[in-house]
Formats: structure tokens, C-alpha cells, sequence
């Protein structure tokens, strides 16, 4: 037996129980007459005690070559301590060491072992086993569990069934690329890794499961972003005879539970709010609505003045920001040099001032007077002491580049606490979205999603306008979930195939299965799934996920603590019927 | 709402209630003036009746077009059926029809959707979406999310943490074939699936997570055989500060809470035998010891007669097959033949008959008198009435003779009882494996298991001998899960590489991530892992785990549903800078 209690268990009812203790030295303090070692391990620490006059002296010879992150086990005395650490669960007592056996030892870690350490990105990535010893990562992954089994209790409790569907399946177009894995056993073929189980799981509401979940591994062959992992973890759940209403209401009572369970807030019913009124309010599918700064839509009152940048402009939008009229002039052309940044792109902004006598002072005082400039503070909100920020031009852009200020804005103003969760479901989102680039729509959900009733005519004449029956879970300006209720009938499937470009055969190919499957009785179906990764990190109340994955990639796609991906033998390619291409 | 119940929900007590159901058109019954539709979803079945003079005509003959697996609601009084079925647990009501929507209708399905259908392996496989329909193998899914969730209860309970590895690490060679995924983003390389988590769990326990668990898929690109798939799920452990004892009454403790929670039987401690014994007694490392035949050895008793087929044997062998004398001659020959065939291999079998008088007839009594039987008798446990068999030549392959032998029969006398549980910890196996093709030695379990302590300095002079602190959990003669306590040296684990046959650079190259972690404080750690779709197969009474599995694949690796895997784009290959390379 290694050991008789964890190092976070010790308390005064323990004085005298003769104890076995294992886990790292975090520090050693050596007096000379006394040494104290702190001992750590995942449960906590507690403090070990050599002295001069009780303790043997080849003991404390061993105890004095003892190092960071040495792993060591001992034998000894639970006593009362002198000097009581209050910060400590076990800072009441120490351990008198009797026996002491170095079972590893360490060099010096590249980086400190502290909850604040001097280690950088790079070199905690490279050693993340020693990262992980840290309790800020340690007590990430612990929440990750914990906040997994909460979603499997409530699952579970709801009458869901984990389904595991396979890994190894077929490529498909969902938008992005597929990871494809050489099939050796059928020469020339591949299997591609899934991007969601998506059609796993309507086809197991075709196979009368009724309501499916599963937390499971997903990948996509993206160019990585910052806090884009090319594997990440999905929540994924879908229901048979169920209508949108059904699925909010459950996914609703799941992250409510999160709420309650993980972080102790209670949340009542969760606002609603349709996709285009959160583009026109918040400029953004996923409005953070912890704060307010809604879009005044200016037009009426800023054009057909004698100011060409709104008159020539397709949309003049305002926000009012709370307490603004503090800013220094210095400080709002900050404000203004950060909105022309190339990330956000406006060309530049106007302002007025709100002052408290009532009275407004604006960039455009020569187009715009008193009068004007109060309805701009009407339509925002502005109250005195506030200012208006304006932005014009192309309503897509312009409302992407107000969306940016009011989060940054926001930020600055300390108004996105993380403290403060705001869930908020956005719904009807259009069913089609145009790639500006190549002039086609590609499905702005999946091609799985559903057209809004009534609406498919307009799949011919109007494809921008089609409403789906889709809908995303919001949470603090993030989009933690989405989902849609599914087409279920081969000919609806095959009109909307078609609309995506897909030819017949193409459509059989790719799809076949599941339309056969489709006529054999499909029944009413719809799903949503959440990214795990990102929900734990929000809940966690902290900004990127790759504190609460384990063993992350970097942003080139690369393990470098494991130093993968690698070069593969010759042999092994050619067994795979495969041979490199490089470019280079 | 599609339903206001589901259809197993309705007994007396809902008579006079308006209810809505939706399901699957089971069966209909048209006797023209009468209709009776059995209305089946994932919950039962409720029986709808309309008729001619209580339902509207028009719903009469929509009720008509009705066929089998149409997707239905209706909605309707639950009234008192005047035949009861006693053997549905809606049996006592039935639903008369006011309103009838037909949510999608069902060409004829390739089998029936019954519990017993008429569809074989191959057109079900094709259809699973379908046969997923079916009570027994949607029941499987739902047993197996069952045992899911009450390993993660107990293992969540007893403090262990899940966390999740990564999917796309290096291709480390553990025994069989990786699968790769080829790097877009990094030209030339590779990720493998993982086998196993084994080196991220061990780097858990170095980071000091202390006890870890995942539900996990593991890949293997194997030449399959019945019953192998090249994903598999794995219940991964691992454990740090532990010995072997605390590994074994964990996992007998889940196991045991597996066989109480999941099949109500309780069970004591579980027996352990030394893998010698377990080879010795019944010539395989994983028994069924739900039955007795053990080996007997009978090199003492036969030899040195005249009998120069045992004379020149290396091992002689018996069993007593329980009221085997009443085997016929012609059932003894068929038995005889049995273990001539190939897949078996003896060269014959001489058997010994145990006569109720206490005589014997053997069918060398050319050679042993009655006294010599006796004790062969005597020997394997055979009584009055048994039937000694006897197999003989070299040991290794006389014994898994013998095992199958003693399974088959065993199997014909129906003592393998799927209700009866018999766990079992096999321990103390050999560390290296002799490959008598190459004449190598490989690592029995894997790289990472440590030697028993003092028997590495045996690695150069008897590396056949050396014992392993490894362990595997064998039920009714099935292995369900298997570990060993790791090395946690960097030294050791040179040394051991170095027996694998690993030159220094390729031990680096693969593992030189671990034997870094091994320099920075790595605690003593073991584990062990499940076969999840083996132990739910087994906990479940049944054979195959392919019935365990919502989505599997046949045995050229491919899924007949989705028809995977396929070829890929030129496109696609250029893009991973590679290309087709094939054989034929």
C-alpha cells in the first residue's frame, strides 16, 4: 500500500494516527535543526516535518537531498502544528516523518509548478504532463468531467440513450474538410473521420431510438484558427416526433441544470430571439446580451442631410455607450483607430457626446444640429453622459463592424463578466447563405435542415428569404449549441440536394442511404448539438478551450509534446497503396 | 405536440382520456367493418381500433391505406379493451380513433420488423437503420448505454476522473496496425488513431491526475476475424501511488457492481490463478471456469508402456467429461473427429470409458490395464459414468488442443451457461512472448508493463521466464479486460525497448516523450482496460458483439449501410500530397 490518505485529507481529528503518504515535493524549506517539505498531490497539501531531535538522522540525510517534484513516500505521525496555515484544508496538522523513500527522483522542471508559473505556451504544450500538475489545469479538467456527467445524468434522467456511431465513416461535404484515413484492406478507398454524427443519428431516428445523445469526438481538416482544434468534442443529441418547440425545452432544461449544478445560478425561461432581429439589433448571429448597447438604426434621421458618407451609405447604424462621454478626445480616436484596424475594416467613425446639461457636442456638428443629434440619443438609447458611436456603409459590413466595437467596447467597460451568464436562443435562421465569392448558396446549417413550412416554393425564387426551422443556443456572445429540425422525406431532400449544386448521381452517391432510408417510414426528427469545449470553457468562465482539453494541438495542427503528426515508413504507405505527392 | 404519451404508457387507469400517439404501423387488421392498427415506437406497442360505428368513414378509409411502417399520429379515447392481451403492458386498452394523419408513409421494409425476422445478416447490415427497429437489437443499444453509464457512476464515485486524449496522435507500434490520417496542414506526415490512450494515460499519471478513466474508441487495422472490429470501445484506466492488489479490487469492485446493478447477481470475491496454472490446468490464459475439467496430467501414468504415441509425446493430457460413458461409439468418433479438424489439429484422441460397475474400457487397453485407467481416473476427476479423454504431443499445442476440446464439449453438454457468472483474475503473466516465426521476442501485454520485481536481470538470460506484474479479468472463459502495473523509469523502460528489439533513435523517436515525463517525478502507476462491446456482449448473455454494436462493420472492414469506405477526389489526394499507388 502505497499510501493511507491523499495529501488533502488530513485534519486535527487525525493527531496521533501513525500515517503513509506518497506525492511530489513541492518545496522544501531547510533549516538545518528542522526541515519542512510540502507534499502535493492531486487531493491537496500537506506539510512533512524531519527535526534534529525526533527525527533519525539518516532520515533527515535523505530529506536534504530531496528536490522539486522528487516523488516521495513516507511514514509518520500525524501532530498538531505550531504555526496553523488557515489557507490550507490541512493546515492544522504536519506529519512527523519516520520513514522516507524516494520512489522517483526529478530534474528541475522547465517551468514552475505554481498555480502562477513562469512557463510559457510553448514550453507548457511541449510538457503538458508537468502543466497538468499545476491545480488551475488540473481543476480544469476536473470541471470538464464534472460538467460531462452532469450532461449524461440529465440525459439519461430525460430518457436519452448514448449511442456510440462509428469513427471510421464516409467522406462528406459539410463544409468543411474531412480528415480521410487509406482503407488497407480496400485498396484505393478511404474512410473519412466524421464532422458530426450527423447522419448516424437521424438515421437512428429513422431506426425508432427516439431520442439519441452522445459526447463525442468530431474532426474538421480546417486551417486553424485561434482557438480551433481540428478534433473537438460534441454534445449531440436528436429526437423523433418532436417539433422545435420540444427541443428548446429540453436543451433549455439541460443547460439550465449546467447552470444550477456546475455553477450554482439559477436561470428562468430563456429569451428567444429571431436570426434576423438579432443581425439588426446586435449585428451578429450570437448576440451577448449580458449588456445592452442595442443598434439604433440612424438612417431616417442622418441621410438626405447634406453629409455625403451617410447620404451614399446603404445603412447608418448608432450605439450608445454607457458613460462614454468621459472619454477623452485622445481616447476616442483610439476608438476610431481601432475600428479602421484591417480586423474590423470601417473606414471611420462619428460620435456625439451626450453631455449632462443635455446638451450634445458631435463629430458632424455642421450637418447635424441639436435637434438631430437627440434623436440619434433617442433611437441608441443614450442617456446623458453617454456617447453615440455611428458607423455607415454596406448593412452586412457595417453591422459586422458594430458588432466588433460593442463587444470591444464592452470589454473595456468591464460589462462581459464572466461571472453573469446570459443564455438567449436565436431562431429561424435562413436556410441558405450566399458565398459572395462563388455567387452559390451552400447550406447555412447543414443540408439536413428543414425549410420552414410552406416555404420551399421559395427555394426557386427567393433562396436568400427561406427561413429554416434551425436554431442556435447563445451564451454570452457565444454560440454553445445549434440544431435544426431535420427533413424527413426523400423528395424535400432531394430538392434541397439539388439547390445545393448537387447532381443526381451525386446526391445518390453521397446521400443514398440515407433517402433510402427516408423511405421506409422516417419519422419527424430534429437534433441539436453542443461543442463541449467550448460550453466548459464559458462555464468555467474563461476564454479559450484549450485550458480544458487535456492534450490540445497548436495552431499548426501539431501535438508537440508528442511531436505528431510524423513522417510514416515507406513500407507502411505502401501497404496502403499510397505514395507521396509532395509539392516541394 | 406529436404526442401527448408514448405507446407503452397507457393502462385502465387513462381510460376516458383524449390522448394523441405517434409510431410505426406494426400490424393492421381489417375485418371490414373493424379495424385494429398495433402502434409500436421505442416504448411498446398500443393497439388503435376503428370502427364502423364509432369512427368517421373517411378515417375508416384512411385507416385502409394504412401498410406496415407508416409513420402515424392519431389522436383518440383510451377505452377498455374487451380482449385483453395479458402479454403486452398495454394489453388491458386501446385507443379508439377520432383522428388519423399519416406523417410518412413506408414502402414494404426488405424483412420484418419482428423480434424474430426473416431477414439474414447481410441485407439487415445493409438496412440497420431498419433492424434497429427491431425490440432485440434496439434493446442491445439501450443495455449497453446502461452498462456505459453505471461503469461511469462507480468509476466517478470512487473519485476517478475522465479525461479525454486525443484521436490523432503517432503511429506507435503496440502489437497491430495503426490506421493513419494523412496532415493536410503538415506535408508528408501523418497522425495514427490510437490503439489505446496508453502513453496519454501514463502521462496523466505523471501530471498527476492520479486516477483516470475514458470510454474511448480505439482503432486496429487488422486482417479481421469473426467478431473483431477496427474500431473498438475500451474502458481505459489507469491509477497512480497503487500496487497491483488496489488495480485488482478496483476493477473487481466495478465488475461486481456491473453483475449486481446490470444482471441482480452477487458475487463474491473473485478467485485469482497464476497464468502458469491457468495454462497448466486448462491450457488457455483465459478459462471458463464455470465448469470443472481441468486438465489432468497423465505423463506419469502413461508413459513407459508400450504406447509409443504418448511414449514419444512431450505432454499427455486428460479430461473427464461428466456422463460421457453414455456417449455412443459413433458419438465418441464424431468426437474424435472433431479434434482432427484443422482449425483443432490433434492427431487423434484416446479416450477412457468409466463404467457404473467401476471397470474401465479404454480404447488402448492393449496398453493400460484396468489399474493404469484407474488412475487416469483418478488423475482427471472422472467418475462412474465420465468419459476420459486424452490428448498428447507437444505441450504447447496439446494444451490449446485440449481447451478446445474441453469448451466444446462443454459447449455440446451445455455447462456454459450465459446466466452464470464466473469472474476470474489470471496473474503473474510471462513479460515477453516468443514469436516462433521470427524467432523474437514481443511484449505480452505491451512496451510499458513492468517486469516482477527482481526478475529484470533474467531479461538477457531467460527472457522467456521473466513475469510481468500483469493481469487479466477473464468471465466465462472470455478476457473482458487486462493491465499491468507500468514502468515508471526511464532505465527500465531503456532496458525493456532495447529487448523489443528497439535501436536507441527509434525508441527516442517514439518514445521519447515518455521517457522524458519518466526524468520529471513519475509516480509508480498501473491499469488495466475493458473491452466494453465484449463485456456488454457478455453481460448481456450473447455471443457476438457485433449485435452490441449500433453501427458495425463486416469483415473486410467495410459499412454495407453507408458504403464505406469509398474512393476519394483526385482533388483530395493532390491536397494531402499524395497519391494512389495501387497493386493491382
Amino acid at each position: 500500500m502505497y499510501r493511507s490518505h491523499t495529501n488533502g485529507e488530513l485534519r486535527l481529528s487525525h493527531v496521533n494516527e501513525e500515517v503513509i503518504l506518497a506525492g511530489w515535493v513541492q518545496k522544501v524549506r531547510d533549516k538545518g535543526f528542522m526541515i519542512w517539505v510540502d507534499l502535493r498531490d492531486r487531493y491537496g497539501i500537506t506539510q512533512l516535518i524531519f527535526d534534529e531531535e525526533r527525527t533519525a538522522k539518516e532520515i533527515i540525510e535523505q530529506a536534504q537531498k530531496l528536490g522539486r517534484e522528487f516523488v516521495i513516500q513516507v511514514k509518520g505521525t500525524v501532530i498538531e502544528r505550531q504555526a496553523k496555515n488557515p489557507n490550507l484544508p490541512t493546515g492544522e496538522v504536519e506529519i512527523l516523518v519516520s520513514e522516507l523513500t524516494i520512489l522517483n527522483d526529478s530534474k528541475t522542471p522547465p517551468f514552475t509548478i505554481e498555480d502562477d508559473t513562469d512557463g510559457g505556451e510553448d514550453v507548457r504544450m511541449k510538457y503538458r504532463y508537468l502543466d497538468i500538475r499545476r491545480n488551475p489545469v488540473r481543476e480544469n479538467l476536473i470541471f470538464r468531467h464534472k460538467v460531462a456527467q452532469e450532461v449524461r445524468k440529465f440525459l439519461s434522467d430525460d430518457g436519452f440513450i448514448e449511442v456510440e456511431t462509428p469513427y471510421l465513416i464516409k467522406s462528406t461535404p459539410e463544409g468543411a474538410r474531412d480528415f480521410v484515413v487509406p482503407s488497407r484492406m480496400n485498396e484505393g478507398q478511404f474512410y473519412a473521420l466524421p464532422q458530426s454524427p450527423q447522419t448516424f443519428k437521424q438515421l437512428l431516428m429513422v431506426g425508432g431510438m427516439d431520442k439519441y445523445f452522445q459526447i463525442v469526438k468530431c474532426f474538421r481538416d480546417e486551417d486553424l484558427r485561434a482557438d480551433r482544434q481540428p478534433e473537438f468534442t460534441q454534445i449531440d443529441c436528436e429526437m423523433a416526433f418532436i417539433e422545435q418547440e420540444d427541443i428548446l425545452n429540453v436543451f433549455e432544461g439541460l443547460t439550465r441544470h449546467l447552470l444550477k449544478e456546475i455553477n450554482g445560478v439559477e436561470i428562468g425561461d430563456f429569451p428567444r430571439m429571431l436570426y434576423d432581429d438579432a443581425m439588426r439589433l446586435y449585428g451578429n448571429d450570437k448576440p451577448d446580451i449580458r449588456f445592452g448597447m442595442e443598434f439604433g438604426d440612424l438612417n431616417a434621421v442622418t441621410q438626405h442631410k447634406d453629409f455625403g458618407v451617410f447620404n451614399n451609405a446603404e445603412t447608418v447604424i448608432g450605439i450608445a455607450v454607457p458613460g462614454g462621454n468621459a472619454y477623452t478626445r485622445k481616447e476616442i480616436d483610439n476608438i476610431i483607430k481601432w475600428v479602421k484596424r484591417p480586423q474590423v475594416g470601417a473606414l471611420g467613425m462619428i460620435y456625439s457626446r451626450c453631455n449632462d446639461d443635455g446638451s450634445f457636442k458631435s463629430s458632424v456638428d455642421k450637418f447635424y444640429d441639436q435637434e438631430d443629434l437627440a434623436k440619434w440619443a433617442e433611437i441608441t438609447g443614450a442617456k446623458a453622459g453617454d456617447l453615440v458611436c455611428v458607423l455607415s456603409g454596406d448593412t452586412n459590413k457595417v453591422r459586422a463592424q458594430m458588432s466588433a466595437l460593442r463587444m470591444e467596447l464592452a470589454e473595456r467597460l468591464g460589462l462581459r463578466d464572466p461571472k453573469v451568464f446570459a443564455p438567449l436562443w436565436v431562431i429561424d435562421f435562413p436556410l441558405l447563405e450566399l458565398d459572395e465569392e462563388t455567387g452559390h448558396y451552400h447550406a447555412m446549417h447543414h443540408p439536413f435542415t428543414s425549410p420552414k413550412p410552406g416555404q420551399i416554393e421559395l427555394l426557386d425564387s427567393k433562396p436568400g428569404e427561406v427561413k429554416a426551422n434551425a436554431y442556435d443556443l447563445v451564451l454570452n456572445g457565444n454560440e454553445i449549441g445549434g440544431g435544426s429540425i431535420r427533413i424527413h422525406d426523400k423528395e424535400t431532400q432531394a430538392i434541397m440536394l439539388k439547390h445545393l449544386g448537387f447532381s443526381e448521381e451525386e446526391a445518390k452517391a453521397q446521400f443514398g442511404f440515407l433517402m433510402d432510408a427516408f423511405e421506409y417510414g422516417a419519422p419527424p426528427h430534429g437534433g441539436l448539438a453542443f461543442g463541449l469545449d467550448r460550453l466548459v470553457s464559458i462555464l468555467g468562465g474563461q476564454e479559450t478551450i484549450r485550458d480544458f482539453i487535456a492534450f490540445p494541438k497548436n495552431n499548426s495542427g501539431r501535438d508537440v509534446m508528442i511531436d505528431a503528426p510524423a513522417p510514416i515508413d515507406d513500407e507502411q504507405l505502401t501497404e496502403l497503396s499510397l505514395k507521396l505527392n509532395l509539392k516541394s
